[in-house]
Order: C-alpha cells, then sequence, then structure tokens
C-alpha cells in the first residue's frame, strides 16, 4: 500500500498520489488522524470544503490475517469539532488494500448541492452524478450500485441523514452479504461524507490480489496460530462466538454499566429479556445465523436478525445498539429494537448517537420511556427531512437543547456509549481525555476495579494507547481482548510482513504517535482540559445498583496525557 | 449600594449581605462578571444548579444622573458556554439603586419544575410560587403583576422560552410606562433564569430615595450640563432623537454594514421602507411617539409602534430588530417587523439571535426569504413548545445544525448583530475577541476607515474598554458617541457622588479590568484564541456594496487582548 487517492470534490476528480516517506509505519485510525492533522485546518468549519473525510485500511489489512479487515473513516467531527477517527467493518478494508490504496483522501465541495459517486477499480478511478441514489437510503442505494457494478463490488454510503449533513450522520460499508450491515457510526462522518457531495463509493478489487508478506510462510503461520486461538479461544471468545456481542449484558447489567433510563441507572429490570442468549435463540428460531463484519474474522460475532415474518432486518444486532435502543429507552421488545435499528441503518445515523437522543426525549416528556412505537415514528421522519426528525439526527446534546433537558449524557458534544462511567471509571477516563470525545472504543477495560476510583488514568492510558495501535493496525479491539501473547502474534507478523523486525515497544509507541497527533489537532482546534469533564450530573447522582457515582479526581484524569 | 440579595432557588430563600470590599468600585458588568468569575465554576453547565444570575444597577443607577439607568444581568450562557452580560434600560436598575441593592444574585435551582416570583421592597425581599403566571408571556404576565403589586413596580420576567430554557430566551424588564418593553436580549440570560425556576421579579421602591451626592451641588450642575448635551447635541443625538436607532440604516446600508439575505450582503434594496424616518413618520401617524428606556434619558430614541389599528405593539422599535428581522429576511414590510418584534418579546427571545435563526431557516429553503407570515406562524410556535418553535429558539447555529446550513453568522454560538463584519472591520475584530461573543455592544465604532483592516485591532481594543466601563457605570452606550469631554462629565460625576476623585485614568483602569475578569473565567472555561474566529464565508466570499471580506489578519486580532 503505496499509493494515496486524492478525490478533488470541487472539481471532480480523482487522482493517485505516492505515499509520502513520512507516512510509512503509519495506516488507519493512525493514517487517517496524521493526515488530518497534516492538512486539515484546525479551526475549520467541519462541514465546510477545507475538512476532508480520509477512509484507510489498517496497515494489517488485506493480508489475509485474523481479524484485520476494520477500516478507519476519519475527519474533523461536526459532532465534537476535534479529530475523529471512526472504525468499521465490512469488506472495503481488504479491498482497498488489495488495490494498493492506503488512504483516500476526499477534500473540497462541489458549489451546487449535488451528489457524486466515486467508482475504484484496479485501473480507474471515477466520479459521476449520483442520479437517482439521491434521497435513498443505504440499503436500496447499495442494491442499485450492486446491480450496475455487480454483487462483489464493497460500497461505501451513506443515507438521508449523511446527505442532509446531520451531525449523527453515519457511513455504511457493506459485508460479505454485500449488505449495508457496518457502519461507521460515531463523530458524523456521514455529515462529513455528505458535506463532500459524495453518496457513495463503490469498491471493485477484481484483478487485484492480497498483499503478499515477505516471509509467507512465517506469516501464514503466525496467522494460523492467532486465528486458532481467536477461533477456540474460551471465556469472551466463547461469549462472542455464541452470543454476540449482546452476550455482555448479564454481566453489565451486575457491574452497573448498562445504561437505563437516559443513563439514570446502570441495571435494567428486564435485561434479561435484551440479553444476547435471548436474541440469538431468537435469530435462530428465524433462520438467522452468526457471521464476521469482516471476511478475515474467525470470532464471527454478529448476529443477522429477521423479523417475525423472516424477513432480514438487520446484518449486525450488536451490543451497543440493544443497550442505547433497549434499557436506555425501557424497551425490552428485541423485535422494536431490531427495527429501530434497520430504520437507523437505512437513514445512516449512528445508533448509539440516536439512541441516546431518544433517551433525553423521553426524559423531556415528549415521548414515554418504553413507548417503542413513537420512537420508531420519529425515526422515520428523519428520512422526511422534518425539523423532528432533524432534531434527533442532529445528537444528543442538540435534543437536549430543544426540549430543555438537563440530563444529556455526552462529552465534547459527542453521547456516550453504553458502558456508564458510574459504574465503570476506566472507560469514564477514557470519555474524560480521549481526542474522540465519548467512546468506548478508544480505551475500554473490564476488571473487578473498575467501580473503585483508584489507578484508573493508568488504566485507561494503556487501554488508550492500546486502541492507537489496534485501530491502526486494521485489527478488530475484540481479537485484543483475553488472548495470551497477543502482541507476539502482532509483531510477529508486521516482522513477516515488511521483513523487518517490529517489536512491542514499537507497538507502544505507534500508539502514543496516534494519541499525541490527535491531542495536538484538538489543541489546535481550541480544546483544552476544561473539555476533559463529563456530565454533572455524572459526578453527583448515584445510580443503582451500586450507588456509584464518578469520582477519579479531575485533577488526576488532567495528568492522563502526561504519560503519552 | 453597600448590599447584596443572595437568592436561593433550592431552598427558597433571599438574605441580604454586605457588599464585600474588595467589589467596592464595581457596578453593573463589572459587578456581574466579577461575582461570576467569583463564585461560577467556569466548566458548569450553563443551566445547571451551578450557574448563577447576576443582576446589578450600574455605578451612577439611581443618581438621577442622565442616561444612567442601564442595568447588567449576567451568567456563564447557554449559548457561547463563556461569560455573558446582556445590558438593558426599564426602570429596575434605578429601583434597585434606590433600594441601595448593588446586585441580585440568583443561585441553586429547584428539584421540581416549578417557578416563583421574587418580591423586593424597601423592608423584604419574599419567593412565592409563580402559580398561574407560568405559561404566560410577558405582557400577560406583567400585567397580572402589576395588578398585584401596582402599577409603578418594576418587573423583570421571563416568557415561555425562557421558561423552556431555550438558549435564545432573554430577560424582560418593565420600562416607565410599566410594559415589558425592554430586553436583555443577549446570550441566552432568560433561560439561565428559567432554569432557577424564577419567573419573575417585582421590584417595589416605595419609600426608598435616589441616592445622595457627597457633593451635591457639583453632582447636579455636571448632570445638568451633561443632559443639555444630549438633548440638544446635533449629529447622532439629533438622528437618535428624531428618528430613532433605525435612524441609521441610510448610513449602515451605504456603508454596506446593514445584513442582508442572511448576511449574504451588506446592503438592502428596500433600505428605505424600513429605515428610521420611514418608521417614525408610521408611528406618528398612528398616535405613538418616541420615548426614552430609562427615566433619567434625555435622548429618547426609543419607538413607540402601534399596529394599522393604533393598537400598542411595542415600546422600542430597535435597529437591530427592524435589520435583522428586515432586511436580513428580506421582508420590507415595518408592520410584518413590529409583529415578530412583539411576538418575540411576548415570548421572551432574543431578536438578534432569533432574526438570525430566521434568516438560516430561509437561506435553507424551509421557508422563503421575505414570507414574514410563515415567519410569524414559526415565532407563535415558540411559545407553544413545538419542535420548530424550540428549534429557532434555540438560536442560529443551532437551526443551521439542524438544517444543513453553512452560511450561519455567528460568532462562539452567539448570533452576529446587525453591523456586517465584513464592511465594518471594527466590530469584526470585536465579534472575534470579545468574552460576550458576537455582541455589537461590546465595542462598535464607525468612521471612514471601516472598511480597510488596518489598526482595527486598536480601534476595536479602545471601543471595548470603553464599554467594559460604560457598561459598568450603567450608562448608555449612546450617551457616550460624540459628546465632546464625556469623560470629563462622568468624572466629575463620580467625582462628587463619592467625595473622592476620579479620573480619567480610573476609568480605563475599569475598563481593562471588567475586560481581564471576564477573559480569565473565559478561559478557565476553556476558551482559546482558536475560537476567535468569524465564520468562514466571511473572510472567504465578498459581499456587496463594497466587495469586501473581513480581512483584518488573525495573527493581529489574536493580539487584541496583550494591550488589556
Amino acid at each position: 500500500m503505496k499509493k494515496m487517492l486524492r478525490v478533488d470534490m470541487t472539481n471532480l476528480t480523482a487522482k493517485l498520489e505516492d505515499l509520502p516517506e513520512e507516512y510509512s509505519g503509519l495506516g488507519g485510525r493512525g493514517l487517517t488522524s496524521t493526515i488530518i492533522n497534516r492538512e486539515v485546518p484546525p479551526t475549520c468549519e467541519p462541514l465546510s470544503p477545507h475538512n476532508k473525510l480520509v477512509i484507510a485500511p489498517g496497515l494489517l489489512s488485506g493480508t489475509g490475517a485474523p481479524c484485520s479487515g476494520r477500516l478507519s473513516v476519519g475527519g474533523k467531527s461536526p459532532l465534537t469539532g476535534g479529530i475523529k477517527e471512526s472504525n468499521v467493518g465490512g469488506t472495503a478494508s481488504e479491498k482497498l488494500a488489495h488495490l494498493g490504496i492506503a488512504a483516500i483522501i476526499v477534500e473540497g465541495q462541489p458549489n451546487n448541492e449535488a451528489f457524486s459517486c466515486l467508482t475504484i477499480t484496479k485501473d480507474a478511478y471515477s466520479l459521476e452524478h449520483a442520479g437517482e441514489l439521491v434521497g435513498l437510503g443505504n440499503y436500496a442505494a447499495c442494491e442499485r450500485l450492486h446491480n450496475k457494478h455487480g454483487e462483489k463490488a464493497c460500497i461505501i454510503s451513506i443515507g438521508q441523514a449523511g446527505e442532509m449533513r446531520l451531525a449523527g450522520a453515519s457511513v455504511a460499508v457493506t459485508d460479505m452479504e454485500g449488505l449495508p450491515n457496518r457502519y461507521a457510526g460515531r463523530g458524523g462522518m456521514g455529515a462529513v461524507m455528505g458535506s463532500k457531495g459524495l453518496k457513495a463509493i463503490v469498491i471493485d478489487d477484481s484483478g487485484a490480489h492480497p498483499r503478499q508478506p515477505k516471509d509467507k510462510e512465517g506469516f501464514a503461520k503466525t496467522a494460523r496460530a492467532l486465528s486458532k486461538g481467536l477461533r477456540e479461544g474460551k471465556g469472551f471468545f466463547e461469549q462472542l462466538r455464541t452470543l454476540g456481542t449482546p452476550g455482555g449484558i448479564p454481566n453489565f447489567n451486575a457491574f452497573g454499566t448498562l445504561p437505563t433510563r437516559n443513563f439514570a441507572a446502570g441495571c435494567y429490570e428486564h435485561a434479561d429479556k435484551i440479553q444476547g442468549a435471548a436474541i440469538v435463540a431468537l435469530a435462530k428460531q428465524r433462520g438467522a445465523k452468526m457471521h464476521g463484519c469482516t471476511a478475515s474474522c474467525p470470532i464471527r460475532c454478529s448476529i443477522t436478525f429477521h423479523d417475525k415474518d423472516h424477513k432480514f432486518l438487520v446484518g449486525g444486532l450488536e451490543y451497543e445498539t440493544v443497550a442505547m435502543l433497549g434499557s436506555n429507552l425501557l424497551v425490552d421488545d428485541v423485535d422494536a429494537i431490531a427495527r429501530m435499528n434497520r430504520l437507523l441503518n437505512d437513514c445512516g445515523l449512528d445508533t448509539i448517537e440516536t439512541g441516546a437522543a431518544l433517551g433525553v426525549v423521553m426524559e423531556s416528556g415528549y415521548i414515554k420511556f418504553g413507548d417503542s412505537e413513537s420512537a420508531i415514528e420519529l425515526i422515520q421522519e428523519v428520512a422526511k427531512g422534518t425539523i423532528r426528525g432533524r432534531m434527533i439526527g442532529s445528537g444528543a446534546v442538540i435534543t437536549g437543547k430543544l426540549l430543555g433537558v438537563k440530563r444529556v449524557p455526552a462529552v465534547k458534544g459527542q453521547a456516550i456509549p453504553a458502558h456508564h462511567p458510574q459504574s465503570n471509571k476506566i472507560v469514564g477516563v477514557t470519555y474524560c481525555t480521549s481526542p474522540m470525545g465519548a467512546d468506548h472504543t478508544a480505551g475500554i477495560m473490564y476488571d473487578n476495579t473498575i467501580h473503585n476510583p483508584e489507578g484508573k488514568v493508568e488504566k485507561s492510558r494503556d487501554m488508550q494507547i492500546q486502541m492507537g495501535y489496534i485501530d491502526s493496525l486494521g485489527m478488530c479491539m475484540f481479537s485484543s481482548r483475553g488472548l495470551p501473547g497477543y502482541n507476539d502474534y502482532i509483531t510477529a507478523l508486521l516482522t513477516a510482513l515488511h521483513g523487518t523486525p517490529y517489536t512491542e515497544a514499537d507497538l507502544i509507541a505507534l500508539g502514543k504517535r496516534v494519541l499525541r497527533t490527535e491531542h495536538e489537532f484538538n489543541e489546535r482546534a481550541g480544546f483544552t482540559q476544561a473539555h476533559d469533564r463529563l456530565p454533572e450530573f455524572m459526578t453527583e447522582v448515584k445510580i443503582k445498583p451500586h450507588d456509584l457515582v464518578f469520582d477519579v479526581p479531575y485533577e488526576e484524569v488532567d495528568k492522563l496525557q502526561e504519560g503519552l
């Protein structure tokens, strides 16, 4: 991967450039954040021509290494005003890597409101008018694009929410089944893509091949061993394989980290109805199955879910979605949750941000807690562009401002995801200090100490550094959790790939470098430690079941960056 | 004025405290900003119990000095997240000064959503449930309160927008006619008052007397001379007296500073229809007249305006309102502008912020430019609490985010008022650098150099310093414009009032001190120079009639604070 594709949306041109030497050793999040920090004026308006959308496969993507197919989608976030990387599965990362494209940089903006599609093949890069795709949801848009470009092409697209530049908008990526089931949800990257007038990117890697490691045998051997470990791992991996990500719900409920009733509690009396076991049983009964979000994944934790009539709804009913649209809204009906999920996927809104926004709507009394039908009606209005729909599409903070709600779970303008920081103080520190705003994938960990405030800054820092390199490698964060010698596998893979030694210290250095780059951008964008704070209610009002507030002293929280 | 009234809205108590010695020499904005900087945690949520609403008469208020009756209303702004002082006329400032109250500090928050009214008399301070006042607009609420407390009482109140805690909400103050015609509009102070559960403050100064200067004769002599100067002044003062504040429209139109079509231009082809001469002629024809916004004012620039049936609409049809709801929306019908003004006054929304929000609505195409009837319908929804109404009530920035509009005239979250910074680069520097966000009253000046970028930082700084002391004195900003020896009058008044010498250097020092205090708060709240920027379009897209962009280099703008 020695090339970058620069796409100028003002003049509708796309050209391949050599990857600058200084970017070598960077991929995924490391590359998107470095390019953004280098090329985007930090004080620019996120939806202006000056922002850029940068899409990058990871350092290990396209090699066939297990769980290496994650894609980074980055830009200045319209939600936070800071740098953002949103991480997503699907087939784009591997296909781009096959084509040797280390990054797509989408820049500029058309002077009109026109939308285009970008097509990338082995030999050509072209932009054409999006035509009849404009105004379509992700599912219909991808179907038409597949009819035109073939079933095997991968599509990166936005729904109506992205077209409207709503700050909660996601970027969809098609999976192995060719459906837009994977979402780069956080940070409003769909709004940035919409602001560029880019409806979709079609990636056809026909004729291209997987990347060839310098040491093929060594690479294959390590990949096989890692794959076996992930495929056969007990504990967490077994739970993922059999119950999907919602398999964690009983634990989270016991820990008190399951957001309930707009984060007013950390446990839900009907948690059993929305836990992984219940969902997987229902899904299997309706003929659906577990699958992977990337081709190289041996874990396969994603739950395909069908409706009562056995009609396909979503290709990945994930924990965050189930909690934010379930316990957080006091909705215990998995079918209702899955319908909301499908609608949000189709119009292209982040389920975390919108779940939090709906929690705020219910807190205001505008809709009652538990009233999933009214929530569904509200979500259906997004695609229609009504003001009500645009409100929830703009995220939890703006929804709270309109409705005069004081309990708004967000940091730096971005909604807090489904790990309640009053009960997990490691992730609480991450929410405060991550350059990404409130984002669990920026550094989360569960252990028996999460309830007490001591030592949480160190643990959050370690996890943030780890995610800094995991996201740069294109590796799935789950793959890094609990497999003995995981970093040894990774360094062995990188050593075999490039034919030069790569050590654990190199990984740590990469993680720190990524974080420093992101903090540098945010500092120039106007962020200070004054912004590294949870909502007041989280430090003031105890929550059930463990009567906890977030009580890591902010003087300690403010020391996190010192260790980077 | 040696007392502060501390009102605890959590426990519903009010008690008088001695003004701390360290606050001596501070009044109005100087006092509100100092108290906020001292008592309010800078990172607190603006609508939480930790914010405080501070109301203070000026250092010269209640003395009978001409134009000395302005009131400061301060707090942490829900629009900007920074410190705010909103300045307003009416009779409250003088009555509070008569009662010896240098400041009202409203703190805490009720645990329920109940609203109370605070009554202040010479001998007592009481809080009682707002009862049937809840849900009323300012006019109906004030009428009921006058029925109860007598016609002479002054009322400070909020409308439905403040009750809903909408970020564009204003605080109303009754004028000499007993009507809620004066508004502390900027910064959402009405939302802060609403968050405190405070519907109204009734001030009855029966039995109290004007403040007695140490040197009565000297004071009276200077006051008479200043009054004569203001009453008989030519040029600007004559224009104010005869044409009101909209008398400036022909000049602003020629300078290119009249915001037109959502700030896309600086001149309006129908400016003649909305200029002061046209408005005053119509107002007089319908039996209305010019009056003052404070009892001590000899200028009397405020235009009372009646509808076609000679029914009272508004007690002060001001330039900012006429421009933001007129040229900015391509509305050339003064009656439509006055109806919008009346509706916004009644529900308690800032006409500047909401005018800008409506400009953004029209830019989106949701309503057409010039369609005042649809704008009126939208404004009428605010009091009803619809989502559409709440959107415009939340200000221009949020409206722009919901509607996906790129041209949003705002700095630090607050709408830019009706002096286009692309053509007046002095006020442009003020919008960037004032701790108040975009606020023309923070430092504005017109001269023949406003179109070119040179020397604008110095001029803005000088004007900001001047406004720092003018707002602390309780003086009207207009009174300071163009009267030879103005500062000598002021220092003579202060010398006679206190019996100790007060010099121009003391005034300058006061102005600088106020600004430094405010910047200190904002810095602790997380503001950096990265936030001292105009919207991008204002530096990139030339506007008519003079083809100008804002081109004062930001490196220079960033030096403004150095001279404070």
